[in-house]
């Protein structure tokens, strides 16, 4: 089929009527469907079950000799730092681990920044109204950890090419009340694009008007890659150093979604600067974190070979659930000019972007349908698509058969909702 | 001996000549003896051990259905909530789970006060200089959140009755920037104090002058008995709820001192107008807790039946050591009015007063002598003690024969700096 705009209208009429008995029939079957949240399946979550039971009484000491059951080390065990450093490109003296949750430790870090400062800056954050750039579309609950402490949020376009740095300099260079930027650098959150080395090179370089300016780099998907070749991706930390501006960058990462999605570990690595500052806060905040379950998750994956090795199994079992939804948009979607998507190497997501106006639409339809998505505007700060038209695809939890029918239904609502917007607009 | 400021000069210093070779001899068997801070023994650690491995691939769903592996579950799992729900004396849905810290909750909750406020306040503390009210001798942790985030405190006497509540009541009835009150409400942490029915019910029908007036009743000792009878503890958050005033309170648990000190599950319970705010608070700060760890320790514990029987045998580990330090006080320093100490009946600690101004001396030169105690000071809020002469005593850690020696040296640097003194002011 050629693309919708040019049908002649009596074509598309047609057409919309054999789409809408379709998505009739999908409604008809009662179907219940869950595409909302990007969490692991069960299957992944079997792949770590030695988890549950792999120490022994015999097994507590850390390699420094801390027994992990007891009170003590504030920034996690040794063996768990090394472990994250090499994962986050950053020695292990400059990681500080934290709980099961690296969104958690994101939060904390804003809200040190609130009420302290941070290193280089002039106070806290509190008083000086502060804004962040938000890369769009983008990772809901970061830009909700904005809107929930008042930081304004500015967006900047995440191109298929990473992120407008342009704009993003143009932005940071003239306002000192811009003092973060939200990155998922890494098979980002939706679309799976992976930043370039320029990209890199020029975040670590640009000049903000802000002296505490803040990336927060959360790689949340350093490790997560669908085939055998990874995106590269530059380093940050080192990047920033370079440039001299090393207390610039806050990296986060999680095994979230490498063991356990709600008891996993996770952890920030930062310049020896940002590390002292953090740990001097964390020593009111906490005794330190649970060094049991850092010691099971280095049994477990002894080093980042072993990580490396494990997340291909979850590649295989995630792998084909993506390219089910890539080859229904594919063959659904494709050549008729009313949507486009992303086609990830690896992260958790799939974006994809309707005609303007459409997406809350498909969104609401495909609900209807026993289908649920992500809620409409959830990719954007304050839950605004400008332009109403990305939606969010998180493909890894439903079983494959769930996935392709779930996919069935998305297309044909998005079909039939393009075919109805396109013809009311020629009428 | 009678009391050393009777005995006539030329018989104390000839028994300070005794205690001063006494000390001298235990300074040259090079101890290292810690009696710093309230940890569990290893013995203690082993009793939970089940913990490690009380998990099967099979056993992996909370009693709603959740999979416990992965995400979800903000407030936590519906067992873990009924258990901790009767440890704290709240309904089970007025019960948010947390991490492994309760410090953490509490710090938490001074965090969102002051940049968001607390139900029925005017918004955020942070801009209304607010101050807490600190029972002294108390926990060093609690003063240290206030003066890391610029709380002003105000010491009010912990009495051996429990709290001065006409001070209490004269202070928050005049002062609208009074916020807070931190309270270890039974087995007080360093005294051993449990709060009296009359005082539980004072504080909830006391008139604050901040609508917002929060407790934070620290209640980390709740099953920590030493003996077969508890010491009895009002129901706060009842006696808050009858008194008109429900929000007024957060009640704090964990099973830090029950399960692992580094890997249990803290706990808050409030009036369910403020768990609203909290879960509302919550949902952008995490994406839940661990519900792993959770579901080891419903499993290993049940119910609090088992939690209970679970807690007389870390008491049959710790009540000899508890006896031994008593006994040692009582042996030594008993009427020479040079001492006093607590008896308690629960909990982590002992608290000894020695003569004003003899704290700080007592405390170096034990550590001159191997034996390291509680720093000075550290009971009150800022480190300072006004009057220099209360010292934690923390038995918990080093094994029997190791406290019993530690007691002797701290008995005989208690009399001799005491002696010295005595002798100093006659000159």
């Amino acid at each position: 089929m050629s693309e919708f705009a040019n049908l002649p209208s009596q074509e598309l009429t047609k057409y919309r009527a054999d789409l809408r008995a379709r998505y009739e029939a999908y409604r008809g079957r009662g179907l219940k469907l869950d595409m909302t949240r990007g969490k692991p399946g069960s299957d992944q979550l079997d792949l770590t079950n030695e988890l549950l039971s792999n120490l022994a009484p015999s097994d507590i000491k850390g390699r420094d000799g801390s027994d992990v059951r007891n009170y003590g080390g504030l920034d996690g065990l040794p063996e768990m730092k090394a472990i994250f450093g090499e994962m986050l490109s950053a020695p292990a003296d400059q990681v500080v681990i934290g709980g099961n949750s690296s969104l958690q430790i994101m939060h904390d870090s804003v809200v040190r920044a609130l009420l302290h400062g941070v290193v280089g800056g002039q106070g806290p954050w509190f008083s000086q109204r502060p804004k962040f750039l938000c890369l769009v579309p983008g990772y809901d609950r970061h830009f909700a950890i904005c809107q929930h402490h008042g930081i304004e949020m500015i967006n900047v376009e995440l191109t298929p090419e990473g992120p407008d740095m342009d704009r993003i300099e143009a932005l940071v260079a003239a306002d000192a009340s811009i003092k973060g930027l939200w990155c998922v650098p890494k098979y980002s959150n939706p679309t799976g694009t992976t930043y370039s080395s320029s990209t890199v090179e020029r975040l670590a370089l640009m000049k903000t008007a802000a002296a505490d300016f803040r990336i927060f780099w959360d790689n949340a998907y350093v490790v997560h890659d669908l085939y055998d070749a990874t995106d590269p991706l530059d380093d940050i930390l080192a990047a920033c150093a370079k440039a001299g501006n090393p207390n610039r960058v806050y990296v986060f990462g999680s095994t979230s979604k490498i063991s356990f999605a709600g008891a996993g570990v996770a952890a920030m690595a930062a310049s020896p600067q940002n590390v002292a500052d953090i740990k001097q806060h964390l020593s009111f905040q906490t005794i330190g974190p649970d060094k049991v379950n850092q010691l099971r998750h280095c049994r477990l994956f002894k080093n980042m070979d072993g990580v490396r090795a494990h997340m291909k199994k979850h590649a295989a079992v995630i792998r084909p659930k993506f390219e089910a939804v890539i080859s229904q948009f594919d063959k659904d979607l494709a050549g008729k000019g009313i949507a486009d998507w992303t086609r990830p190497r690896g992260g958790y997501f799939i974006s994809l972007n309707t005609l303007d106006g459409c997406a809350a639409e498909v969104i609401r339809m495909a609900d209807a349908a026993g289908v649920k998505l992500t809620s409409a505007g959830a990719t954007f700060p304050y839950g605004k698509d400008p332009r109403d038209r990305n939606i969010r695809v998180a493909p890894t939890l439903p079983p494959l058969a769930q996935v392709e029918l779930a996919m069935e239904v998305v297309c044909c609502c998005v079909e039939l909702v393009s075919a109805e917007r396109l013809l009311a607009s020629k009428a």
